[in-house]
């Protein structure tokens, strides 16, 4: 695969995790974390699924990944739907991952600007796909979406 | 109780839980999420107990609270036994959690201007029970704690 290619790929990855959330009932975000060629996990936000305060789509996906040590994410791309929360930028800068690539940050934008003073490589694909995700989301289960940002509805 | 008696109450529930991630062979950080007079929940770190990257003692606390409206979060302190690192300062931030009160910040800091500058309280109380539970922490589990923070050991 060409670069470009594999980050279809990895990106697909992570909006076939958020369309998995969206018919669970739940919200339809999603991430990968990849190594080189490598998935190393992928996950999807489980508010609903797990009655869940912190399984954002990030942060489930790099539970799923388990405990690696800190010269793995190094290495690490995470890629994500939607642009991260503060709770998912700040476990990305914990971790010290180098990249994430955003599928939309047209419905929420939190952290972009604190990920790149952190030395975060922050690339936004603009998907339409994702975007059509969450415009459904926004519009069907508002509720629920205020909730998962910590807003009221 | 007084302000102040409630405060060192609220710590040292917060204490005991990061004794007892000690005693299971964790990391010994814990933390208690209170609304008024009202203990929501307690939690501790639970990287060794849950293999879990992301269960930190502020944020396996907000997982164990459950889901709660936005206007919950907005009348609650986190006391935590150390100062938070990226990940669970994000966590209070986008739940909008306005004050966390810090056991120690000697042993490790790394968010606390970053709350600051986004509108959160943050109080320092400086323990001598916090501090030593970090320093043998440091001293006989180095590895794991390097992982915790996304550190090579």
């Amino acid at each position: 695969m060409t670069i470009q290619q594999s980050h279809r790929t990895f990106l697909d990855l992570a909006i076939e995790q958020a369309q998995i959330g969206w018919d669970e009932g739940g919200i339809p975000i999603g991430a990968a974390l990849v190594r080189g060629d490598e998935v190393l996990a992928v996950g999807r936000n489980r508010r609903v699924q797990m009655d869940s305060a912190i399984r954002h789509g990030e942060t489930d996906c790099i539970e799923n990944a388990g405990r690696l040590p800190a010269s793995v994410y190094r290495e690490c791309v995470l890629y994500t739907t939607l642009s991260p929360c503060t709770m998912c930028a700040g476990t990305a800068v914990l971790y010290g991952i180098p990249r994430i690539v955003i599928g939309e940050n047209r419905n929420f934008e939190a952290s972009e600007a604190w990920l790149r003073s952190n030395g975060v490589e922050v690339e936004v694909v603009d998907d339409p796909a994702c975007r059509a995700l969450m415009d459904r989301m926004i519009a069907e289960r508002p509720q629920l979406w205020a909730e998962d940002i910590g807003e009221e509805a």
